[in-house]
């Protein structure tokens, strides 16, 4: 997703809870006009297709914690506080991205060809970012090695999440990145903590 | 999804494959028809509607984990054992059926009304049954005590992995069910013992 500005952001913003209620086929381009308040020509001023528009909101979160992954990953040095705090943007992301997230997993096999690669390989990206924390925890002596299937496991914790989170619930993003962590870290600790 | 009784249990293999590959929406009866070798006539012998397809394909493999799920949990006193093998059965679950649950989480928007909810309660059934042995194993002091959150991000590593999962990949199902729950063993074990 291209940074923030102004009407392109909100149409896809209001495209993906279009998208996430009605289905990305069910929702036309006079239907989607509508709901942003522009005629045909001026809403093709801002996007060029719809499926531009799908290959925008099914990137844009995952480039957004590949960015914000990469800051953390820079800025702490300390494994677990990488840890810490790659889930906090983590699951800060999906909070913010609910409609994004499920119209992504719902129409990802929509995207033709290379769009579909270009997502599949940032999912790929990000997942990288979480396996070099973890292997510099084990290059420490803080973490136990684990397989690529561990780390998979791991992030299929966060990603399935946008199913049940409610960000209108009672738990705040940051009690659920949190538990996550948590788990994430006794999961990986060599040395665990006796806790009750 | 009623017990295996050939052709309708054919009938609704073959749909999820061609559900899962061109989407719900996309396959008429006649494709199907002509995929099962059955005319409109004798394939309506079979299933009641294309609707009735979605739903036997949504909640059947969920209902056997939950059948598998109780026999195990009855089966099994020692709470360790009890993960162990629920693990096997949902990982082994899980990679028998790629295109229902492609069809289940892609689809289920499209099931209507009180079949919605019962594909929704089966989740929950089964959500209950990994809740019931972490319990057990927290009443036993074998477990920490965690929130209704950490079990539903245990669940999500499992639920997310028919992403990914490659049945004809290097692993076979029982290796990533025991990575899996031994994340889940780590996460959840009041001593963890110190391994490198």
């Amino acid at each position: 997703m291209q940074p923030a500005h102004g009407k392109a952001d909100e149409i896809r913003t209001i495209a993906a809870v279009l998208f996430a209620k009605k289905g990305f086929s069910a929702v036309g381009v006079a239907e989607l006009g509508d709901a942003v308040g522009l005629g045909r020509g001026a809403l093709y001023h801002h996007i060029k297709s719809k499926d531009d528009l799908l290959y925008d909101i099914s990137s844009g979160y995952v480039q957004l914690i590949i960015d914000e992954g990469r800051r953390i990953s820079q800025s702490y040095a300390e494994p677990e506080a990488k840890i810490h705090h790659l889930s906090r943007s983590f699951v800060r992301v999906i909070f913010e991205h609910l409609p994004e997230m499920t119209v992504c997993f719902r129409e990802i096999h929509a995207l033709t060809g290379k769009r579909h690669e270009i997502v599949s390989q940032l999912h790929s990206d990000y997942e990288e970012i979480w396996e070099n924390a973890i292997a510099e925890g084990t290059e420490k002596g803080v973490f136990r090695s684990v397989s690529k299937i561990a780390i998979k496991g791991l992030m299929g914790m966060y990603l399935h999440s946008f199913l049940w989170l409610k960000p209108d619930g009672p738990l705040t993003h940051e009690e659920v990145a949190d538990t996550f962590s948590e788990i994430v870290l006794k999961a990986l600790k060599i040395s665990a903590q006796v806790s009750a």
